[in-house]
């Protein structure tokens, strides 16, 4: 096939390209850099299946123009925001870098006929829903992140393009995902900090918000392996792990890693580490597992994995 | 109070302006007359209690100089696109005129510390239900047209401003609303059309497309009451009646109050109007119900009334 992966550079997006090439299909990846880097795409210059584009997505006619070149069987959607910490300061990036990029990139697939869509949704679409394991059903959606608003828009805006225009969509929502690339978010912040400084690490909270935390490596195995079985209309799925690791484990985890001994957490406390932040979530995922598809590795597994792998 | 009614010279604004006033509040009015009309607003002008400005609620430093002037205790979120059959052939107009309209008027609200906020949301949120009685904890939502993907879009925006922001908002999801002041829509076009030629009318799809209709006065009534009770957080209601409205019980009920006998209806064939359309719905409004809402008049009702009153 001839893919584009929208956002190609970033942490998911560029280990999705990995695994595409790897399958033989020609990818044709677009970024502008705003979180995405150099450094992530740089193995696949003089590749001859790979065409990188430094563009903004937000920019409808040289986004069309790529689409008139490209002729595009299956586009991924994975061009957002992804720093909800950065956004909670200024809401305006995810109207501009996560909903603005979902109708533009959905206007060219409706006016070229491109009939394939793969969207990276978010399990902040569902916002605070403690002491309970979220289905893809439960109710109500409410975002307390603007990523997480966005996200949502985002599949609004997909909801009706895949009726109004026959486009098959796999959504899968994502649990925070680590793994070689990480470039942020709470373990490649405590890795820094604690090469910093070996004898103390400031965690924000009370380090018990406790989250679902995702190999890479098991997400674009998803990707890949449910890719090929799209369906007409939308199929969206919760994807992820049913385990948690605490903020205070992860560090614990990556002190034991780094061979630290007797650090001393200093909790800004509260409960959440900032507003907006989803201090606990946990998933239902019988739906994915029904389909035959299982994590690999456990929460704690996967961040001592990646704790590994970014040390 | 002071209050914005955003889309105030729209057809729903415009009777919501009017009630305002006559509660003794000082409002102001941004319209852009994209779909609002000079006509709906000109009763009020000389009225010292009225304040427009004819501006793009997109142009986010005109209207965040609206906001340094005026000092709204509540904004009355009304501005969107509600020309469904337009938008379905030329999507950007949701996107720019009903889920851009919500970002900048919440980023004013922000940025201004406004805490309280209506919003116009709509049952074509929810998408296609057919046999249903939907409630508001209905799932999943998954609008089939541009319009309620633009409105879903905004109700996550909203949830996680509201959050972030500490703003209280009411939230009504409204069906068809009809009434005076009316500029499209199934009981315009009749009526327009019959005016022409008294003996055939055109109708879309088969005629047996189905939805619950609603007077102005009676969602306006709903507004102005529930918004003295508003709460922290976001409450949201179902706004409408139970019964529905065939289209060609439609067009019978105009034919009979224009005297009209023995006119041939031509069916288009299919079953929505146009694609987009949700041909068939019904509500469950037990939650608005137990709060102490109900409609004066059935949709049948409603329709003869509407037809009385722009014929």
């Amino acid at each position: 096939m001839n893919v584009l992966v929208a956002g190609g550079a970033g942490f998911i997006g560029s280990h999705l390209i990995d695994a595409l090439l790897a399958e033989g299909h020609r990818v044709v990846c677009i970024d502008n850099f705003f979180i995405g880097t150099k450094k992530n795409i740089e193995h696949l210059s003089g590749n001859p299946k790979f065409t990188f584009y430094e563009q903004n997505i937000c920019d409808q006619d040289a986004l069309s123009a790529v689409f008139d070149k490209e002729n595009f069987d299956f586009v991924f959607h994975l061009a957002a925001n992804s720093d909800i910490q950065a956004s909670a300061k200024n809401p305006p990036i995810e109207y501009h870098n996560t909903y603005s990029t979902t109708f533009h990139l959905l206007e060219c697939m409706r006016t070229h006929q491109v009939k394939k869509l793969f969207f990276a949704s978010t399990s902040a679409v569902y916002g605070e829903k403690e002491g309970e394991h979220v289905a893809e059903t439960t109710t109500p959606l409410e975002p307390i992140s603007y990523y997480g608003a966005a996200k949502l828009g985002s599949e609004g805006l997909i909801s009706a393009y895949s009726y109004m225009n026959r486009i098959s969509v796999l959504i899968f929502r994502f649990p925070n995902v680590i793994g070689p690339r990480l470039t942020h978010g709470v373990i490649f912040d405590f890795v820094k900090r604690l090469k910093e400084n070996p004898k103390e690490l400031t965690i924000l909270g009370d380090g018990t918000q406790s989250k679902p935390y995702m190999h890479v490596f098991d997400l674009v195995r998803g990707i890949i392996t449910f890719k090929d079985g799209i369906q007409e209309g939308i199929t969206l799925y919760n994807i992820g792990v049913e385990t948690q690791t605490s903020v205070t484990r992860i560090a614990d985890i990556i002190c034991g890693k780094m061979g630290l001994e007797n650090v001393k957490y200093r909790y800004t406390g509260g409960r959440g580490g900032w507003r907006g932040d989803v201090p606990v979530f946990a998933y239902n995922l019988d739906k994915i597992h029904s389909a035959g598809w299982q994590a690999t590795w456990t929460s704690d597994e996967t961040v001592a994995k990646t704790v590994e792998e970014v040390i």
